[in-house]
């Protein structure tokens, strides 16, 4: 019989769109940007001009500011909308509350109120349950509604559920941000069109969104876009001060001008949901492997016995997700091809047949 | 008589440090890096190469943690260092006192006691007057003694000056922190070896270092370097919780590996101190300009009326240092040329004959 | 038919022992101290003796923190056992959590890890379940176990159980802090000894004790027992720091010396408790009435009908505790009297009588 | 020759304000709180009694919060006008600069812009000095201005000086905050009148006074008055956020209660400013001390040779002011009697004449 050691592992792994590379364009663009001088901190043409193409996109005067990462972003973003004595409400699954080793916490002196949900998707009765709070001295005052979309277990808000949340907050004095680290994934997934981003953000009551790039094939680079210029006037100096503020901004901007011409933002996260699709058809019905539900992003959630799950990790790397139920993620990304996919199933459709355990 | 106007500007301004391009052998080894997938977070073999590199530059198993700027660095370095109730001494001068939006005390909660030093270089009996305090339950307790080599002023620290400083604060139970953002033109400037680097730092009783790559050819990055390992023990989570993780690591690291090796970090800084004293040379003895002291590293400060300082910087691009003298901050960097350099002699020469003032 | 209005409320309401005055015997000693001119921050002679009353109590070497308050009290445990970047295990009870206004997100920038238990009392298995995090750069590293005893329910812990917790804390590397505000209260729940004290703090492994006063007939005051003296050694300076030092300090410690004097901590909170059980006894039966458990501390959270707990409240001031149940907290004190409950239980009689609704 | 020993030490010490104990007419009314159950938090009519007191003192309705000590005054204050990223401005003997073991930069992550200043007074140059970073991301943006009057070195500021400070602040976007721990001896220094007091608070500009009440008399307990109420609304959460809370605060007004009956805070403090003068009268001319200026409220600054001051220092306590200059602080406080005054000078006399030392 062959065994695993005999099967070429894909080229690219299934581990995290971290994992990835930098997309051609993106770094082409880098280069072009690398002439001469330019203004420090973001004061150069052409960080003005991806300031443009972001209000093209949103359709509306939005105000961004660069960051480096995802976690900058949402600390940049919570800092500027927080008020004195305030809390955020998210949910128990948020990357702000499990992911980011208590930044938050640590730089904002905030308190996150985390509410354990299905699908880390944050509902309407939720944000009352906390209101009880307001007004009430003894108690963080809950002022800030922070959501992911897509979700950190790759599900996604309806632009109905999100507009719903929106109206809830603001009725109670508080604000929207978005988590968008993969909002080019969520987009694809409803529609894959401008409309869409702004249907369920713009018009659906969202103030400001972590719009992630570094996950959809940049090197590096996140933005900050307030939808609601009024909320952006300290975040200047509040992105300094949280150690988010990068010198030779062109580069960071030059990536996003080019993620945002010609829709190449909306073609990576289409190519990865798509490849997210074909991983799941080729694997669901392996025998031995209990597939999640059909991917609507680019991260599936299937079950396999331990034993597997190692030799293939050995094998390909991939992250465990849940031990307790050997659960596991595969996430695809711009680059992934079908020649991965292919391999990859063959790998386990390998690994099950010969480690299938007798309980 | 011919006007500015007249004149063709540089092709680089001297703003800035930061508003140069990336040197091509940087931005090479950036595109050689990205190929297929790779570990996040700094788990790949660009970074254990980067690694072993700064092992090899500082003759010892130094810790290094990678991050994504300057204050970053010091934040980082600082949070290591800091034990609880602690109190940082800096000068008035340092970076990490006035030019970081207050970084250093939102994230850190911690007091920066300033010191008014000559030429923003720290004595020992500056360290020792804060002494006062060791042991009293009222003031912050000073712990961490930061530095900063070549200074914000453009000077320089002997390497006995270092260690003096090293021994009086390790004598009153305190660290040393080197804030290393021009670490490569102070190299330069004191000798321009590997031994030299190693003399006032390692040698010198240093325990971290902000290694600085942005400003001398790297697009983005800079190096916390622990040369106490002990000291790094926590490092790993708080450069997370800090905001200054990359994701995509091999970017910073290849640069890194890039810049040590061949010695580019120190051609670099060589090639931008030697234009600054190209400058001064050019400019010294034009009439109606006062000159700052001969460079040591790439900075100069010279003095000159305000309606010539107007004009020229509105020919090509530099920054006022103080109003109150009129004096201003000429920088060069790896990328000025000697054509730059002639073509802005004579636009200082041609401002100063047109608009010497009469008082 | 009599109504409520007709007849006479208690003379202490059942709102919270923070409602209660001072006991007489701590207002005298209040007074005796006030002689003369006494070291300030607590260098005086009646700290000293306070402080030897509470080694003693503790059977072992103590060192003791006053502090004004519980926030304090908590506030200042919590930051002398977090190391750099760790979190804090609590139950989503905890008064950390959700009465402080976010005091230890603030001050510490720590993340509380809140779990939700039954009664709020964590299990070990809560500790396990965070023990995933240790070592894992992107999460909050477990640092510290803060249970409360009594807890916010009127719930108590066993030894057996303390010891338990205390040991998989120690074993996963953390530390252990008891938010002693009604620690009274539990101690003589569970047999009312300083042998008893003794046994489910020093011997079960706790570290640190927030000792309450206050909520115990004292007027203000509450001290921060390190029975693990080496975990004290930042503690003076950070008292200063979150602004919890008292200079003219001799009047609290002269509180807890007259605490600790004769069990008088432990007859005000026998009386309490007693006050408590008296009144579950009085109204249990009434009907209407759904009373809680049998009080095993210093409240009852029974239930009534919504239109009689806002008549009786307006009657006799007590709090609500979940609206969605109509259940209600009443909290006896040291100085609670059987007179009082007699006219209360009359009162809840009448009105149950009166306002029994018709579903 | 009689010897120190030989003479009777008075019978209250030079070290402190804090030294002394509590005020009579205080006592008295603390007692007369402590009548049965009262709201907490200050929720009682006790506190609302206070209040008015406070807004007929300034002639205004102002909001005031009342805290448990004076860094908790200042913390509480700085909190309330803080806006993101924001600094404060205040002198390098201010006690939020030096003597708060870094309370504010820990609790509120706020830069501290210290000033060197003659005598501890902030002047307008020093706030114009500090506009340059407005609008410049990279500085910490000022945003409050914090005065100590009487000052930290026993100097005062004149009305008219106050008002041009706070028409500087004010002008340039900054609030004003006063840190009154010795208010009221700087009341009776400039006149001992409520329109005194109100020409140098309200009627000059400032927005929020830390209001002393422990060095005064009472036992504990500062007073954060809003002059502008609009100021306040965050207040009531910010006090509770940073332990400033008391809960049983009937036991704080009551004292602010009495204290402004009667105008006892001002015979307090005229009666400590009064000895304060007595002692520099006495000492002044004696062989061999070096007296500082005549004293404006209730500090001397003289000079003595150390052998001198060591043996006072074991007879009867104060503290070294400045180790260099053999400089010690004697502070009177409002129970400074005569008799203290005529013991501790003939001791003075004594020591001088037995310890004058040959150069």
């Amino acid at each position: 019989m062959v065994s695993l050691d005999d099967l070429t592992p894909p080229e690219r792994s299934f581990a995290s769109d971290n994992s990835a590379g930098v997309h051609p364009k993106i770094l082409e663009a880098m280069s072009r940007a690398n002439v001469g001088h330019q203004p420090a901190y973001g004061y150069d043409p052409c960080t003005a001009r991806a300031d443009a193409a972001f209000s093209e996109l949103f359709g509306r005067d939005v105000h961004v500011f660069y960051v480096w990462n995802g976690t900058g972003a949402n600390v940049l973003s919570l800092a500027s909308l927080l008020g004195p004595a305030q809390a955020v409400i998210c949910t128990s699954a948020a990357h702000i509350d499990v992911d980011e080793t208590g930044a938050p916490e640590r730089i904002l002196g905030v308190k996150l109120i985390d509410v354990d949900t299905d699908g880390a998707k944050l509902k309407p009765e939720h944000i009352e349950a906390q209101t009880y709070a307001l007004g009430n001295e003894h108690h963080a005052q809950p002022g800030v509604v922070s959501i992911t979309q897509s979700t950190e277990l790759g599900t996604l808000y309806s632009v109905e559920e999100i507009a719903t949340l929106s109206e809830t907050a603001h009725r109670n004095g508080m604000t929207m941000h978005l988590d968008g680290a993969r909002i080019a994934n969520a987009t694809v997934a409803l529609g894959g069109t401008t409309d869409v981003l702004r249907s369920f953000t713009v018009d659906a009551g969202i103030d400001v969104v972590s719009f992630g790039g570094t996950k959809n094939g940049m090197m590096y680079g996140e933005a900050v876009v307030f939808l609601d210029r009024d909320l952006a006037k300290h975040a200047i100096y509040l992105r300094k001060q949280i150690t988010q503020l990068p010198s030779k901004m062109r580069f960071i901007s030059a990536q996003f001008e080019a993620m945002l011409a010609d829709d190449l933002w909306l073609d990576n996260a289409a190519h990865s949901n798509a490849m997210a699709v074909l991983l799941h058809e080729r694997t669901a019905s392996i025998p031995g492997l209990t597939p999640g539900s059909a991917p609507k992003v680019n991260a599936l959630f299937p079950s396999l016995t331990r034993s597997a799950i190692v030799a293939l990790q050995r094998w390909c790397p991939f992250y465990d997700w849940d031990m307790a139920t050997d659960t596991v993620r595969w996430m695809t990304s711009w680059d992934t091809t079908e020649a991965d996919i292919a391999r990859f199933g063959d790998g386990v459709e390998n690994v099950l047949e010969s480690h299938t355990e007798i309980s």
